[in-house]
Formats: C-alpha cells, sequence, structure tokens
C-alpha cells in the first residue's frame, strides 16, 4: 500500500502504547475489515510529526480480497489526516521495509510564513543563505558515519548511510526575482537514521545563518557526536516522499 | 499589500454585515495600529471559500509608515488564516482593482483524495478524460460574453471577458507513469465575473466525465444562460494566484 498522511496529530508510525500513530490507525481499520489483526509493516518509521506522502507499507491476508474495494473501505475507516492512495496484491516475499532500496525525503521552507500549506511548511527568519547551505549540503553526500545526526536513544546500531542527493531547490518565485520565497531541501538515502534529516536541515540552517562556516560541517560528521550538529529542524516541515524498490516490485510513485 | 489567505472560514472577501471576511479582518487588524480605519481595497472580491496566494490590495494612509514594521505587526495581529506576504509604498495613484490588467486562478484537483493539502484541493472521482478537457477548455479562450457562467444574483452589467490561457496541467506523477494523479486547471483573464471560474470549471468536469460534448462548450457560452453551464465545483479547490499590473508599478510575484 501507498501511504499519504499528515503527522501533526500522531506519534509518529510505530505502534506505542498510549499514543495514536499511523501504523496504530492502519492496523485498527484492517481488523474492522477482516476481523483480525494483520500487523502492518512500512518501509521505515517516521518521527512524531512527520507527514508522508510516499510510505509503503505491506500486511499478509489470509484470504484473497478485492484490494479497489478493500483500498476504498480502508479510507472509509481511516481518520482523514491518512490516505490510502494505493493499494495491490504484490510478491509474497515483498517486503516494505527489507526491500526498500532508497528513500526520499523534502524538507518545505519558506521565508514568509506558509498560510495554505502551514500544516508541512516551516518559516525560516532570517532569510538564510541558500548558496552556502548548497555547498554544505554536497558535504553530506556521500558514505558516511552519520552518528553526530541521529537521535541520541536511537536503538540502531550501524549508523552508516549513503546519501545519493542533498539539495535546497527554490518552488515558488518571491517578491524580487533575485529571491525565491518557498524552498524545499531534498535528500535521498538508502537508509536514514532516528531524527536524521532534521538534524541535518537543523545544522544547515545554523551555516545559513552563518553560525558554522562550510568547512565545519566535515567536523560535524567526522565527531560522531550529536552535540556537535544544529538542533533538530522541526518535524512539521518533513515529508517522506518516495521509497524506491527493485523494478521487479513495479513502482507506483 | 501582496496577501495570502486560507478561505475556508471566511465568507469571501468582502465586508459583509454579520460575516468574517478576508477585507473586515485585514481592516480591523490596520485600524489597531493607526486608531483609524483606512479601507482596504482588493485588486477583486474573492467568493466564500476561496483561497488566495496572490490577492493584491491597496488602502491610504494620512501618514507615512515603517512598511516593514507594519507587516510584521499585521502579521502578529491578523488570523493565522491571513498573511501579508509583502507590504511597500507606492504609487499614490495606484489602484488595486482599476489598475490590474489580469488575474491567474488554479483549480486544484486530485484524483484520489488529498491528505497534506485537503484545504484547498478537490477530490473528482471518477476520473475525468482531461484530454477531452483541454479541448473544450481551448474554446473558452478569447474575448466573450461569459454570461452563461456568471452567478445569477450578479450586479455587473459588463459580462464580457478576454481569457488569455485555460487549461489543465499534471501537477504530481500517479501510481502508474501513464497518469497523473494531481492536477490543476490554470487560467488567466483581464477580469473574471462572480462565481465564474468555479462554473467553467464545473462544466468542464461534466465534459470530462462524458455528461457533455466538447464542441457543447460552444453553445453554452452562446446561450448566454447559466443554467445551460454545469454545477459550480467546489470554492475549496480555488486559488486566487496571481494578479499582474503595468510594469511602472513593479511586479511582486
Amino acid at each position: 500500500m501507498l501511504l499519504e498522511y499528515d503527522g501533526t496529530g500522531f506519534n509518529g508510525w510505530q505502534v506505542q502504547p498510549a499514543h495514536a500513530t499511523v501504523q496504530q490507525a492502519l492496523e485498527d481499520a484492517l481488523e474492522v475489515l477482516v476481523r483480525y489483526r494483520p500487523g502492518i509493516t512500512g518501509s521505515g518509521r517516521t518521527d512524531a510529526g512527520v507527514h508522508a506522502r510516499g510510505q509503503v507499507a505491506h500486511f499478509d491476508l489470509d484470504e484473497p480480497v478485492d484490494t479497489h474495494r478493500m483500498r476504498r473501505s480502508l479510507n472509509g475507516l481511516l481518520p482523514r489526516a491518512i490516505g490510502v492512495r494505493f493499494l495491490e496484491e504484490t510478491h509474497p516475499e515483498f517486503h516494505a521495509r527489507y526491500d526498500a532500496m532508497s528513500r526520499r525525503y523534502h524538507y518545505y521552507l519558506d521565508i514568509n510564513a506558509a498560510v495554505l500549506e502551514a500544516s508541512h511548511r516551516v518559516c525560516v527568519r532570517p532569510v538564510p543563505d541558500f548558496e552556502r547551505m548548497n555547498e554544505a549540503a554536497a558535504l553530506i553526500i556521500g558514505t558516511h558515519d552519520f552518528n553526530a545526526f541521529c537521535r541520541v536513544q536511537s536503538e540502531t546500531t550501524n549508523r552508516v548511510c549513503t546519501v545519493t542527493h542533498a539539495r535546497f531547490e527554490p518552488e515558488r518565485k518571491g517578491f524580487s526575482l533575485l529571491r525565491a520565497e518557498s524552498w524545499r531541501f531534498e535528500i535521498v538515502a538508502d537508509r536514514f537514521l532516528h531524527g536524521m534529516v532534521r538534524a541535518i536541515v537543523g545544522t544547515l540552517f545554523q551555516i545559513g545563518h552563518h553560525k558554522l562556516d562550510v568547512d565545519d560541517l566535515r567536523s560535524v560528521i567526522a565527531s560522531k557526536d550529536r552535540r556537535q550538529a544544529g538542533p533538530a529542524a522541526p518535524a512539521r516541515g518533513l515529508v517522506l516522499e518516495h521509497v524506491r524498490y527493485p523494478d521487479e516490485f513495479g513502482d507506483r510513485t
């Protein structure tokens, strides 16, 4: 299944006692339909408040179903903040997490607070130096131990990720032709650690605001120390856009 | 001033007794700052529930002000659904309505209900035939009496408008490479009548759903009869994106 959700009201993806999570809402809806509770596996956990337009998840059922009808029923049962964009039967061995080759996140920011898309955009002031941030973003590309950008409480032991794309792109023209008003930071990697994108974005903002030099990013990465990186940027601006799988599973997004 | 607003909670632009309107909210905020009530003139009225990202308005003050500070103060006072994107002193003769050369509206629609931008997108089912709708949209371009697309209660007597652009454009790839999932209808004209964009979009949807032929649009226009056009598409999908002025006033969007 291909999922879109507004993460504002959820404590992230992963089921947790006494918290509303996306995974739980999906399992609740599915249970109503099939009368038992198939576990739903996502391509990865999104943190509290983080959104998705291209989350992929799978579950196993005892009997074949009409997936077109099931999608409609799920969308009827789910809270409005979660939408099933696509649902189909796939290879029995398909695993949403283990088969994922890469994930793409976008972080949306504005020079002036957005009104129409306020739930998934963040206003950044003063205007950061985007050229400078893009110089620094280029240093992130490659295979590194990203421990400096991983939440300290994370249980993952392997902290090595390969980032293949990291760049701020203008989205909408600003008031002057010289300056864009809306931007997004795009990042693609084989895997992401807990809180990694937000820590990277927060550090890049410090560089954009001349609190850190571009080259400082090298020593932050080398330090493997979370305290050397900048504070996490707000979850609200972050959207999981796309998860890539091998061609044999098809690409639905 | 350049304005962005989420029209969901407003009864349109124009001040009305006993209704929350955008103009009224702006005049209220301005009055707090200058202690009198300068009337605010917009480039045009937007209907109830219609949004704007590029509404332009002007007002006259008795004394010069620091526009940078005033913009910040206004944004502090205004409801979150209204944002002043830009504010500057302009030619004393500038008139937001009479000097406007053209307006651009976008109508946002999805094949599957959007979650992240649900407040300003509309889900259209079954999937309309976009090629057919674009054939019909081309017939709208030109100078016509648009009475068939004007709300019957409208007080405007001149119903002639010149449409220079009218086209559905894909926004986001769908599940299959053959089909886009998100679209917008773009329309630019020198002026728009009351309810005109929504009536045009509603009529195009009927053509996209094979309830009307492409050529029927010619007879709908020629009829000058609102009952011949389709029902108005929901206000929620419509955004005033841009108002164009002569170069001498600059272009801020």
